[in-house]
């Protein structure tokens, strides 16, 4: 093991502009002395593994416009190293800025390696998945094992790593007040592996030899948490807050080591809660880039996730998260597949989007007034081509033109939609006035 | 014209508890003095036309339970009476409030009878839709003709109808600057209309004539907002706070008289603007009921405004809307059918719900505890009842599986869903700590 690396951060720190600096600031429309301090600080992260040669850096944190990332992967039940290339696919085409593989299936690392071949875009993963796949019995997860794992992975060329560290075994007796208990996947396994053998969590007794695995090949890490709140009766609870605590110092012990840091969040949180959730990390974490699932605002629309969270996720972007993890359709009911990784990149590339016009963000409301411009010019194909989803938006259309007996060729030409048809057309009779 | 009815809010404010009253007050778990001080007062309306013999009160107001709208209606390019028939049936379904015909094709008439006849909802029109499909050309429309489509639609039985009175000849200036000019039917429409005469809007001039059709049949006004913008670039400008003003003196002018009014917002307006939105037309309009238009977030997302909207919804509701006008995936691109209907109705219950959880209103959370109770149980069945659309939900869970190779019935037993599978099944591991 070398340690010859320096990582983004030491390089920041430094007073080094690195080249993912300048490409950051260039895209983000800022100066990049001014990146080059929040890299320094922590404050904005630049997830980049030395080993990711086909990347495209992107920056992170609450400066920045706001990020999507978007979970493929497969489990045991579903899918196979194709499909999910079909899903990378999808993702990236939408609009994605990073992707986490959740593979907890068959064939991990090769399902790894081809997404981090085909992808510019910073590949995340979650290694406690692949360590139990390895070890089968969730006894005999260990340290080693956990180590090995993530030495692979960072080897292979995974940009950043949810490590659920922060989830302690005095934190347990707080879950058992839940109504949902644990619903991180990492966190429950943690939790029942502290539980028979009464040890610490394993992710945070070695926390220091996962920093130094991080050094070498300039990792990203993000704290997971395990004690998300899985519903709305469990959210901003003890249990939430005690595990938060923790990720605040892993934070400083990262930033010392010179490793990169998100902290991650929930979950499931009422709309009038978000705000102080977000508050509350920036405050007790320095900063650190929040990542955040959703959250989900209300309980009780399986198959409709993906718009119960897009609310969510914009109220936390306005309030300061930094990335939003989507959450698809199939959310609480089974593994999405290509259309829903669609879907859900669609609903959070409007939260974010959303969220970017609402905090005032450089050029962040261009695209919306060039299509108001097509929209008020009837110049369809350009509405179509500024928007979100060309193809969908055009679909409907049509649809819209054969329910109502018209020719298709009327689709790029008409002065008007089925809406109103032409003699209510309020853009039309605007324009004569 | 007899004169002897005696309105929903004259009864009120003579003190008495009127059996509309005792409906809302049971249904919202609140007192029906409670109730009936907010109707005297104004800042409650239960529209209830005397002719619409099946209906089931509901009450529309910042104290209550946020309200959604469902509009449906042909054009003149699409639908027949049957279709509209289904979607008004996919509209109560999935849980519309309210539903306001709005066809601008041919029989109006007609369509709007089969509606009323068939809803226990409130059904609100446009009238002048209807006076404008009758004029022929829209310099024919006139005084007289309104007030008699208004008289007839009355009869009809119809409980609310927007009336675009608060457009003035001296806003016109105001619009010329927007990129999209003025986007509401009704409103350019008029605005069109006053241009060529160069007459004030007709009604805003037979405002007291439209007020005493209104006291005979108990017909709630819902003061339109022609001037709403039509995207982000021009929200919360002078056009639009303009008309505002003068729908708050009209808000005067129908409480005085003893009619229930609503005041309609917009429609675009960006996340960061929203609450101020909201406040304004409380303080402006003494705290009539609001009744918005989405508002869309964001304007790049064609066949996606469902979401966009059901965002700015959400804030809305929390800041003070008391009604949500929903969008369907076909906003901008054509006329929306069945599937679209309950598309946008179920965004809208996910936001209007989201808003009553967040504002602690009473029992608000039930279902969603419910849910979650049952997700803990992994009793699918019961998390399909409770879901808003059961169907959805079921049959994703049932793509899931056979997407994954499972048989059926599996869907039922199965402690687990396809997204983890069983060895990664985060409730049922929780379960075993």
């Amino acid at each position: 093991m070398s340690f010859l690396t320096i990582t983004q951060m030491q390089k920041a720190a430094a007073g080094i502009i690195t080249p993912e600096i300048i490409q950051v600031a260039s895209s983000e429309f800022r100066q990049p002395e001014e990146i080059r301090q929040h890299v320094a600080s922590g404050t904005i992260v630049i997830p980049r593994n030395i080993h990711h040669t086909n990347l495209v850096p992107i920056g992170i944190g609450r400066l920045l416009r706001t990020k999507v990332n978007a979970n493929i992967g497969n489990s045991a039940l579903s899918s196979c190293p194709e499909q999910e290339l079909v899903k990378l696919k999808n993702a990236l085409k939408y609009g994605a800025d990073t992707v986490m593989d959740l593979s907890t299936g068959k064939n991990i690392p090769l399902i790894r390696k081809q997404i981090i071949e085909h992808s510019p875009a910073p590949i995340g993963t979650v290694p406690i998945y692949e360590a139990l796949a390895r070890a089968g019995k969730a006894e005999d997860l260990n340290e080693e094992l956990i180590l090995q794992v993530i030495r692979e992975q960072a080897e292979q060329g995974v940009d950043y790593m949810t490590v659920h560290s922060g989830i302690l075994l005095e934190h347990l007796p707080f879950a058992r007040k839940r109504l949902l208990k644990i619903v991180s996947r990492g966190g429950s396994i943690l939790a029942r592996w502290m539980k028979q053998k009464n040890k610490e969590n394993p992710f945070y007794t070695c926390f220091d030899d996962i920093l130094k695995i991080c050094m070498e090949h300039d990792v990203t890490l993000s704290l997971g948490d395990g004690m998300r709140p899985g519903c709305l009766a469990d959210a901003s609870d003890q249990a939430q807050f005690a595990e938060l605590g923790v990720l605040a110092k892993l934070v400083s012990r990262c930033r010392a080591a010179g490793v990169q840091s998100m902290v991650e969040g929930p979950g499931h949180i009422p709309f009038h809660e978000i705000a102080m959730n977000m508050r509350r990390e920036q405050e007790l974490c320095g900063d650190a880039p929040f990542y955040i699932l959703g959250p989900v605002v209300i309980d009780c629309a399986p198959g409709y996730d993906h718009i119960t969270s897009s609310i969510g996720a914009t109220m936390g972007a306005y309030h300061g998260a930094s990335m939003l993890c989507y959450v698809t359709p199939k959310e609480h009911l089974g593994l999405p597949n290509a259309k829903d990784v669609r879907d859900g990149v669609i609903a959070y590339k409007i939260a974010a989007h959303a969220a970017d016009i609402a905090l005032g963000r450089p050029h962040a409301r261009d695209r919306d007034d060039a299509i108001s411009q097509a929209r008020a010019e009837f110049d369809w194909e350009k509405q179509f081509e500024l928007a979100l989803d060309p193809d969908t938006a055009r679909e409907f259309r049509r649809e819209a033109l054969k329910e109502s007996g018209k020719e298709l060729d009327h689709e790029k030409k008409a002065q008007y939609c089925t809406m109103c048809g032409l003699d209510f057309c309020a853009v039309r009779i605007s324009k004569e006035i």
